[in-house]
């Protein structure tokens, strides 16, 4: 099958754009240039990059931060996505399981150790660069889990590339287990804390549920929005391969399947953070600052998920659509209204069959 | 010469991004794709179109116009864009001026008579429903300024096409003045006025001044930013040709002529904008409102021409960079730091020269 239907989500949760959403990503691209530039084979990989509008997951999952923690939100964002895109890369760091664990050693140690002169990478002296920005808002033991978050993460993207090279697919809980890292899942909940402001660490078994089920909905939110391109990729460790290859069903099947689960935790989710609200910590500033952010968090993600080139092809524009038919094989797709695959079809929604009148002159 | 420096601008003027540019670009978008998407020969064109970031003039340009004004604003900017497109497209509208009139004739006759059933272009159409959005919040005096300022703008546009056609250059006050109507510069201050929800109706001589020097400040910015767009496309309309082939200059003589005097029309705006603000009529909330509403129009027009791929090439994506050589070959290009044509500038900027060690895996 080359196309299939993403019907409506719930979208239950808030969807915000921080209110210097434009200025924030295009400074962050600024930063991208600056820092990580040199990580691009060329400057059209940058640009390639650039255009994901990457800039704008810090905006949208951080709507109500004050402006330079957005921006060191934003940032620590982008690094983590150029890191991703190098990953999923085979002439980068997706070549080899082992040779990225190794780099991810080096950047790990200058990330840790905060000395003065972080090693060549571009990667260690932009992650040192966010790491002095971030760290001074933290707690000690936020920024205890600061690096082990990153840890976490570097070694889910290493665990991808490994089952990649395998060709193996796991089963769910395994690949749900490996996607919690790989998202980013920890670094996400402490973004979320330095945005609000809020220290939350202790409080994991009080979160455990709105956590489970929060993550899991942008997991499966994520599987669902990225899988044209994790198709194209090649990429095993996504939700769909693992419904269609390890429980046999049809790509329709799968994303129907996807879909039910993303309205199970999304709801979940919703319970566990009302009864947490109308529980005996429901009245804390701390908590319910956390809480909101939390909503916004999965609410911004689905967003940003919705309207990146990153995953329906470079040179895609949202209209925000959220729903339709998504080909598989267009260079660029879109939420379109009935199959048909590569057709044009702004022109044959319009009612017209005959692409020989294209413009006003001639119309 | 393909390649010229543009010097850092004055920019003495605020720049604001509406609160939720991001949404009413996405949601105008939406609109150009639903009303003028026929408009485009293929949905590629359309995305190019969308992919010049045109719904962001509208959120610079007012930042402060409640959210429905500010989309009704934004919606405006990108259909008198898509027309402008189409004029510089020698296959469509830009093939021939007299073609053109008799379109822009239809498009006047039903903008003006608001009849039920429109003609049926798309520009009819999407006119009508600007029409009907906009022209509640006008007094009786605005509503006429408002068929008359798009009837301004298509005779600028006509005899643009004209100019082409006939590979003539005009002299600087022409070319001024027809740029005043194809810039749309009635309907620039009009949109002012409807996001500030005021009336400057009978205030022309008083306004004068601060209309005359922030005009020619926002014509002279948009020359000079769009001069490798429009080199492109041979337009005859845009002062920098002029100063190249009726004034006998260089290329970056003429750059270097155009910014000095958007440096004095700027300040010369600033001080007429003063001293009506000091004079008898400074007091007045409607006129102050209207003159914020010019500063903000003036400076994030500025903005908006730094960011847009419309004037550096599809693909372009804006690190906030404001000065530098631009090549006007490269298919996109940027601001430089120095000169050097198409080559890789991000790696050299780096300090490496070997163009071979791309990735992060192999540096």
């Amino acid at each position: 099958m080359t196309e299939f239907f993403l019907p409506e989500l719930p979208r239950l949760l808030p969807v915000a754009y921080h209110p210097k959403a434009t200025q924030i990503e295009i400074r962050s691209n600024g930063w991208v240039r600056g820092q990580l530039g040199t990580c691009f084979a060329r400057e059209d990989d940058l640009l390639l990059f650039l255009r994901q509008r990457n800039g704008l997951y810090g905006p949208l999952t951080v709507p109500h931060a004050d402006e330079q923690r957005a921006l060191d939100v934003t940032d620590w964002y982008q690094y983590v996505t150029v890191i991703d895109s190098s990953v999923s890369d085979r002439s980068s760091l997706g070549a080899d399981e082992a040779d990225a664990r190794v780099v991810f050693a080096d950047i790990m140690d200058d990330f840790r150790s905060n000395r003065d002169a972080p090693g060549d990478l571009p990667y260690s002296r932009a992650g040192q660069d966010l790491w002095r920005r971030i760290s001074p808002g933290f707690s000690r033991a936020q920024i205890q889990r600061f690096a082990d978050a990153l840890e976490s993460f570097l070694r889910g993207c290493a665990t991808e590339i490994g089952f990649k090279q395998a060709d193996r697919v796991p089963d769910y809980e395994t690949c749900m287990a490996i996607r919690m890292d790989s998202f980013g899942c920890q670094f996400i909940r402490l973004m979320t804390e330095y945005a609000a402001d809020v220290d939350m660490t202790g409080h994991e078994t009080l979160l455990a549920d709105v956590h489970m089920h929060g993550m899991r909905q942008m997991i499966l939110v994520n599987d669902l929005l990225s899988w044209r391109k994790e198709h194209a990729q090649g990429d095993k460790m996504t939700l769909v391969r693992v419904f269609i290859e390890r429980e046999g069903l049809l790509l329709q099947q799968a994303i129907d399947g996807l879909c039910e689960l993303v309205e199970h935790h999304e709801s979940a989710y919703l319970a566990a953070r009302d009864q947490l609200l109308h529980g005996p910590h429901g009245s804390r500033a701390d908590i319910r600052r956390y809480l909101s952010g939390l909503d916004h968090l999965i609410g911004g993600s689905q967003e940003f998920e919705y309207l990146t080139p990153r995953y329906f092809g470079d040179g895609y524009v949202w209209d925000g659509s959220t729903s339709g038919w998504l080909s598989l094989t267009a260079p660029v797709t879109r939420f379109r209204p009935r199959p048909g695959g590569d057709t044009d079809p702004h022109i044959s929604a319009a009612g017209s069959t005959d692409q020989s009148v294209p413009s006003l002159t001639r119309g």
